[in-house]
């Protein structure tokens, strides 16, 4: 789909408030694509991102689930609206174990108040693409906050 | 609810898995309560767990609210079946940034494949006990994985 | 929870909106309790209610879940504010083919714009009380609606 | 996706199960598209489905929803397995009044116990397209079910 962004500085705005989420640097997450309405985040495994098996947790992938979700529906807020996540639902469809885990953020309808994102994420190693997790996202744009 | 566990084992089988899940250690995430079908977690607020506005990252949240419903499914899963996250819902009621967060996990309803859990996750302070979010979790058990 | 109505007619409110919903008059569904925050809804079995085994479709068990819930919600809204429903999640725990399917609506969390509720089915006997589904509703209140 | 049924006789059962959920007699759905892992099913507007606001009930689009789901779901299973819905999550994206409901089933991930899908609804009017809702389904295969 296409968007259009209310805010002329949306990028900017995106960027530098994606850079202060400490948790997503917790997690060794960079921001790898970004479009109106549209967010790509990947991070690299690590031991300590896994749980019991050696996949990478469930919090992992629903983290950054949800950080490209936020930002892909940020992108498209009016100025002086912050974003926060008010509800989703994630199903794991595969555990995953590749070098590389993406997640995909895709605004479905934005709103005034209440946004509804997508975001799929995937795990990828040379020649493998494994489907790992897909949700669906509620983001709500708070006045008066500042993103 | 009352509920008995299949493994008479079950104890040191949360716990030893639970010490397993380097995601855990990561967040500093420990277990504080184990009973049958019931487990709580507690991590301490730290900067590199947050979002943009200083409150603890809806991931975090989520991330031991998961591990919180998964282990109090564990607990009563017979020998020889290990815990993975089918899916989960969460609605995060309200933003938290107090000193701790605790994620109780509760069974709904027990089963040999899939198990229905719930978790409240809580934000304390001295004379604060704040509903941070809610959700619930579809638990699977898998034979022949180590748990 | 204890919730203080912002609408002096809320009950009126509530039933005379209930009473509004062909859909529910449809399913047989009647209103059996209401008080601040909370509402049940019954109904009978009947063939027109079922799924291919037998048992109510999940689509009836969430239709009450959902009325439940939505009502539970509007019973605390302030006047001029119509209910919709945002999103909702639900589990189905057992499938059911008791004489009566009895939803329990209750409120989590109240809020301006968005209330968070929960709704739990049961199916019901002579000496029988199932827990057929639980779920997690958000529900939107909107300016200028008339409920 | 391209699949592939595991069943020769996976379309006079889908078929012959569909006509057995006299739930969707009730409302009216017919299925209008059926390959393997998807489904469309199709009702038309009638008071006895709608809400409070003239709207189709929330329970109605969840209804048509589920079952175009689960039958892409079935289309796939092995003979002598019924399906279950285990649990979904759906976001109601625009309220709906069209003259037609279309849902759109959709197996994300078919699997031997547990199948994910998703499902769209849309209301239609000539030259109306509405986005009404948007789900994640889990559905279990049943062993010694008919359908």
């Amino acid at each position: 789909m296409d968007f259009t962004p209310r805010d002329p500085n949306w990028e900017n705005r995106v960027r530098s408030s994606y850079a202060a989420q400490a948790f997503m640097t917790n997690l060794g997450a960079e921001l790898v694509h970004l479009s109106p309405g549209a967010v790509d985040l990947e991070l690299k495994m690590r031991t300590d991102l896994t749980q019991q098996h050696g996949y990478f947790h469930a919090g992992v992938t629903s983290s950054i689930a949800d950080s490209a979700a936020g930002y892909a529906a940020l992108s498209l807020f009016a100025p002086g609206f912050g974003v926060l996540t008010s509800e989703y639902k994630i199903n794991l469809l595969n555990p995953a174990a590749q070098k590389v885990l993406m997640a995909r953020g895709r605004v479905v309808k934005p709103g005034r108040t209440l946004t509804i994102a997508k975001a799929d994420v995937y795990g990828l190693d040379e020649g493998v693409h494994v489907h790992v997790a897909t949700g669906l996202f509620t983001l709500v744009s708070v006045p008066g906050v500042k993103d």
